[in-house]
């Protein structure tokens, strides 16, 4: 079974009973079978100091399991009560230029403020004594959406200590961050700020490594969270919902403290480039279901609008099942919303909800968030089964895009996430099962790895991308490769640094930076085609030429090469990703590597259609969407039974907005 | 006769005596008979603290008497001497961040300090002793042009304890502020702090509360003010200069403490945009006029150019008789200018003055400036006649504009007074009197009604429009319509919330944003239309629907309605307001309520064209203005004879950049 | 013999042993002889307070003299250690809102305060003593690119001490800053705050007057640093690398104290519009050249590419050459890059350099140094000679620039430095040679002097110009003539102020600013131009007329005027500066003038060439530049010799980005 819902505050309207009853009522009609509770109740459960109020609580909890509702039970750790911020100031944060913040909007709290830490840990205990037992609790919901940073004088001290740990001496980090660079040199760790623009801001490695803080202390007060729930609770599993894009945060560090993994998803699926949208929408479902490599929960999405963009347009019709069908196409065991009923006040009172302020289900949004439900239900038997293997993998590294993106060089504003999101895009308009890993990741599982913009390499990066084609594997890099260390330190001695120069046989020279509307022209595999961006100058050392510029003073040079290393292959794509280009030598890669498709003519799809499989225990299941405005045509592959309307077709039209879904041969 | 002249700084020309002799020859020769004078003369009047000097102001009101001048005293509360920010530094603000403002600039005072608006008293009760009685003197001019907010711990008390009287409980204001909302509960109001970046910005009710403070506290420190000057000048009326656009702070609630209204007008008359400007400053004209429904002063505007835009463009010729005979036309009693003569030095030294640096009156702006005062003398008659009363009202709300404008939803950039505007112009196009009045007036005098997203209707906003229509009255609303109360609390059971909801026979479901560029098709009277900016869903509960959407996935569903109320009918436009559609719409309601138009073929104008009328005891009076850079020909009513050349005509041909004026029937 | 090479930071690389050996080798192949030691080597200097520590530099300057280098000796004061901000947090700045930066970035340093003088002071002594008589050091470069402010205590005390002294009584300086305006009389020095956002910023004079002081108190700094390293080294010159366009310093303050001038040269070769970058690179050559008149030093330039711009392009093949070529046709005595070797950390570590991360001389970089230094080799004839005397001057005020563009009025955003770029390029496109002065300047030599917006003309500027034109020279102002005095009042009377209104026989009423957009047109010696910017509105006081508006309501008023005055001629141009116009006039009084060319063609060269010529003992030297990106053939004068290809010709045929240097007759 799916679980279907989300986010529920009935705290807020306590005093109007009779809402709380309609809410069951309405729930049910809806087909929601589950629901967020707690997140920012906190002066809800303790509304002064140590005084603890859980009789609301109780009842609600009862009252949903007696409706046959599922729980997922949030730590209110995400805004504090009124009374603590005046009680201990020093929970809130201070900023970069030293100002402190007063009380006010949420996540507004100091990750490493020792009262902090243990009010949260009291009232984390508290509720799981009370309710890790309860047969509706089914997890837990840590926080929610981790973000921000504090400089307070604690914080600047834990980040001190950070250092120590990570490089032992003052010396080995003044050689890490080549202090002798304008008269930086520490001689000792206290003298050591966070990096800002009121004091060091011209120390790359410590940019970075504030960063690694700032993940590295989140972490560590989640882990004391997840300690504290587990005191009473080992049984159930604990999870926290990211965000994608989020920046200041590398997840892929979250994971292995986590059981289950769930984020919060809000693509503008109706802004004028929808359908890029949409791939950005898969590309993280990707990410997040990579992180652990199994099911995970998509624990927010917009049953109608959303309220925060700059303009909120509606959802239409159809749109709300086909996200919901993508989360599950992608490996969710969830579709949650936010929000049930549309808070009364506050800043988010115009958020899409499932109930608005007419209070009716007499709604679209009512009525297809109703027949979602309904079409999950229909859709149970899915659930439990595994996305099918990707046999492709695009390289993600948090680090590396602090690291390049923070690089003054080439251009200022270089957008990793921009440029991955394009190279998949490229795969998912040709329905290819893509993972999203770490670079140290074990890559044996794949016949293709894709490394866009890989600037940063450690010992490690370039250890396993070297052994991976060493072993027979195909790699492709686009752009940057392996110019820094993990200090953001150059390699000395040519681009790419280390074996990944005799892994790739070439060596760049120098880089072109392209002025926005700037092309250099180029031919590769009988085809002109046009680069954008950056152009790198390559030398030959060992690699073959598959493409060249035709423009500019480097018309002739080497743009796309490919080297024979181990019993593997390293491609090589000098300029600028995405276009055209993209999808024809993705689309090449991908044939050459044998790497099956999801549907019989994936590299010839309409625009916007693209597939996904899951694997069952006794059956496959085949995902055919459409995100795009127009119905569309596609070929199947034998033996396909749509689940809902139990047809078995070979040629579908699919409705625009729309997926279907199919029971399939494994 | 009309008040003309402007401010005057004669202390900053103290040292060269032969000018001050010269500007009373020039005021003669360019006709002004008021000067303003005490704007920012604080230093000179108090040089140290208690010691008054008032011999050079003395002197220069006996001269200004002597030569004919009337006198408008302006209290110095603008800016303060130094020695005040030395001895006193609490008199200058505090900003949100914490930090305090030093000396400098104007405005810059704390409106709660006790020792400021002790200062304050004191000069102004020295300043009344002195010169309320000198002959001269003929209104108080209460500081300048009040704006501007502090938060130091005085200002933070006051709003505690403003919040105390108007919640009376903690708990009243935790349910108007929805506080349960991110756990933002308050257990006391001395938790309380201003809104703001360093703290609570989530909180929307906060924002509004804070926002009525202000106002409430400037006025507050006027009314302080008005009481010292009327310690010794009961007879003198009272004034102070408000700014057209201005958000911070509610003019509407200024009105009562004063005797007349004055304002500040700087259209961009010069603009490529300037015929939108010139219904821009016409409105300004409309809404400062109604604010008491009577004459007003035009307090400033410039003689030649500004300074401070970003391109500051000479004055067409004729820009300036046409600018002061605008301010006639709506009612104004007086033409004054910023400023009689430009200053040697500071940041407004090119602020475009009557005599400039050249200092002579041998300059096109002063004989200009002359030939208006000789005209305005020429049409001396028709002071202290009324503008004819006005059956079309706007709604104007700031609390509306400060709720709507700060909700986060729809999209981001909510411009309430362009919208407003847009209505306006179309009015002003087919010259038509209108007043611009708050939604709890008395609307009894009006046949039509025209709400632009009134957003928030508070019961008494609501029970106003409902007992308007039920009595006979037209209500036409567009947009955002009855959404919130008084503390931004969404109204529950579906928009328009409360009695609107039967007054207009139709519920709004839902509203979707348009992207800029987008438009969507829609059928009204039988003719197409584009909507922009958003369309919202409507559903027919009693209304008829007059037009249509035509394309989206809302295409058929009614976008413009009519609903019959008690003995009165009120229409709804769901979408963007401005364009085509708004004139042919306004023009068919002002024809359907029978509006009188000032003009015989007022509904095909040629654009720029408008009329007005004012009614004096024996005549009216008609202005016939153009604002175009074209000659324009008009046809007028009977019996008009141009005042100035005292032909009379049927067709006139109206010159680019001019006014005329005529007497004619009542 | 130029001196070739650049900066060199040894330090950063003093535990790789072999990659110092490696770098003399290499220098060798690169044809470099001289490189700028010790910027930012404090910390290696002085490790701990007191503690000296120069071993390192020892050995290095030895193995550099060894090797047949010469050495540019910095003081390290560009960025202080760690362990001084620690002790004495008063070397940091302070921001004008009031708050303390903390250590990081460089140029971070108060210039006032006693203890960074005491400390600078006193590395500046140790390093002059022990190298001073280093047979390898040929120079002082002070510190680095001064530049920044600080608002603390001591500078504010050290303000008021500059105000005192300036206006010697309180009322003089009220005077000044006509502190009437707003009631911001002064009582006393001591109350007087640098200007900014959190204070006072409505008095113009206080902004001027600021910047005055941090030129004033920054050239102050500098004098303590150079009487420090003369106190042993007083044979040696003294140089500071000053950087073009940067705002903050009146350069032209600098000069009377340094021995040699020098810059720091980085165009945007190879952006879109090269030409006009090429055109910038050549006046702020010209303008530091003129700053004593005599060889300079360009002290910094990109080998490569900069990191910093929006996009950093790679220079195109030729560029190398022709940069250094450019410096050396203006008087440069010196090709210096930043950098030598890329550091291999910190924020500039992808700053171009002559070596890169790969250590190689195998580079296309390389090899395009290693062949300037060759051709630099080859041309050392030249070096000692000095440029041809210009018969042109324009004028450059640093103050007048700081006062015209703080000047709220005409349009917010005035650049005098790219309007007088725009006079500066049109000369340029012609060949002709051109010096950059103050208007205090000496002009005597000059047979035409340009002054582009010249607003403020202080008593000598008035008579200095009044002086020039009496005498017999062709003076040419274009805008904004004479307005200001130097504590920015107006002058009062008409505009141009003073005598200048006799030397042009003009007055100018008022001024129109237009829109981006907007242009007038106007006939200028029978031809047709447009106007865009403003439009300054004449009138005749005994010039004659040259040219007239054609439309706008002021069409037929003179835009262009000649007048004669005692021996000379002075013209006025009314309106914006730049385009076809502005070289066709320029062109035209080059002609009136008889100015001589650097090529026969000079007038209708093809975009993108000019000439130069330095003048030895024994020789002239005639520089052909082509800056586009096409060849292009020019006309020579009789008897010109390739100095590289020993070739004589009268046809010449420049390739793209080339220069051609010729022997030829003096």
């Amino acid at each position: 079974m799916f679980l279907y819902g989300g986010d529920y505050n009935p705290e807020q309207w306590k005093e109007e009973k009779e809402i709380l009853g309609e809410d069951l009522r309405l729930m049910d009609e809806a087909h929601v079978n589950t629901v967020t509770l707690g997140v920012f109740a906190w002066s809800e459960l303790e509304p002064r100091e140590g005084e603890y109020d859980f009789s609301f609580f109780d009842e609600t909890i009862d009252r949903l399991f007696q409706s046959g509702k599922k729980v997922i039970l949030a730590t209110p750790s995400g805004a504090r009560p009124h009374w603590m911020a005046d009680k201990y100031p020093e929970v809130l944060r201070t900023q970069e230029n030293g100002l402190s913040l007063r009380f006010g909007g949420r996540h507004n709290h100091c990750y490493t403020s020792p009262v902090y830490r243990e009010k949260v840990r009291a009232i984390d205990e508290q509720l799981a004594r009370r309710y890790a037992n309860h047969p509706a609790v089914i997890a837990w919901h840590i926080s929610n959406e981790f973000s921000g940073e504090c400089y307070c004088a604690l914080c600047r001290d834990a980040f001190r200590r950070y250092l120590r740990s990570r490089y032992g001496s003052i010396g080995a980090l003044n050689r890490a961050y080549w202090s002798k660079f304008w008269s930086h040199t520490y001689d000792d760790f206290s003298q050591i700020d966070p990096p800002g623009a009121s004091g060091e801001n011209s120390v790359p490695a410590l940019v970075l490594d504030w960063r690694r803080f700032v993940t590295y202390q989140t972490v560590d007060f989640m882990k004391e969270e997840i300690a504290a729930v587990r005191k009473y609770a080992t049984h159930l599993p604990v999870t926290t919902n990211m965000m994608p894009g989020y920046y200041g945060l590398d997840y892929q560090k979250f994971a292995e403290h986590l059981d289950i993994i769930s984020w919060d998803n809000y693509p503008g699926w109706n802004a004028p480039e929808h359908l890029h949208e949409a791939a950005f929408s898969a590309f993280w479902h990707d990410f997040f279901r990579s992180l652990k490599g199994k099911a995970y929960y998509l624990m927010e999405s917009a049953p109608g609008w959303v309220n925060w963009k700059q303009v909120n347009k509606l959802q239409r019709p159809g749109v709300n099942r086909m996200a919901a069908l993508q989360a599950v196409a992608h490996g969710s065991e969830s579709v949650l919303y936010f929000q049930w009923r549309a808070s009364r006040g506050g800043t988010e009172k115009f958020h899409g909800a499932i109930v608005g302020h007419g209070g009716t289900s007499d709604t679209r949004v009512f009525r297809e968030v109703s027949a979602t439900g309904s079409a999950l239900e229909t859709l149970g038997e899915i659930s439990g089964s595994q996305t099918a293997p990707a046999r492709v993998a695009i390289l993600f590294d948090w680090e590396n895009m602090w690291a390049l993106e923070g690089t003054r060089a080439f251009m200022q504003n270089k957008d990793y996430r921009a440029a991955v999101l394009s190279c998949y895009e490229a795969l998912w308009q040709q329905a290819v099962a893509c993972d999203i890993v770490h670079p140290h990741a074990d890559l044996s599982r794949y016949s293709l790895v894709i490394a866009v913009w890989q600037y940063m390499t450690d010992k490690k990066t370039e250890e396993n991308l070297t052994s991976y084609v060493e072993r027979g594997g195909t790699l492709v890099a686009a752009g940057f490769l392996g110019m820094a260390d993990e200090n953001d330190l150059c390699h000395l001695g040519g681009f790419p640094g280390g074996t990944l120069k005799e892994v790739f046989g070439i060596c760049n020279e120098e880089t072109d930076a392209l002025f926005p509307e700037e092309r250099v022209a180029l031919t590769w595999n009988g085809e002109r085609y046009e680069a954008g961006g950056y152009c790198e100058l390559l030398h030959l050392k060992g690699a073959q030429a598959l493409g060249w510029y035709d423009s500019e003073f480097y018309a002739g040079m080497p743009c796309v090469t490919v080297h024979g290393y181990g019993r593997g292959r390293a491609y090589y794509q000098a300029f600028g990703v995405g276009g055209k280009f993209q999808k024809d030598f993705l689309g090449y890669l991908l044939a050459q590597c044998r790497i099956p498709f999801c549907l019989p003519d994936a590299q010839t799809l309409p625009d916007g259609v693209t597939a996904h499989r899951r694997i069952g225990e006794d059956a496959a299941y085949l995902f055919v969407e459409n995100y795009s405005a127009q119905a569309q045509e596609v070929a199947l592959p034998d033996g396909c039974v749509d689940l809902e309307s139990k047809k078995s077709t070979r040629r579908l039209t699919v409705e625009p907005f729309d997926v279907r879904v199919f029971r399939c041969r494994r």
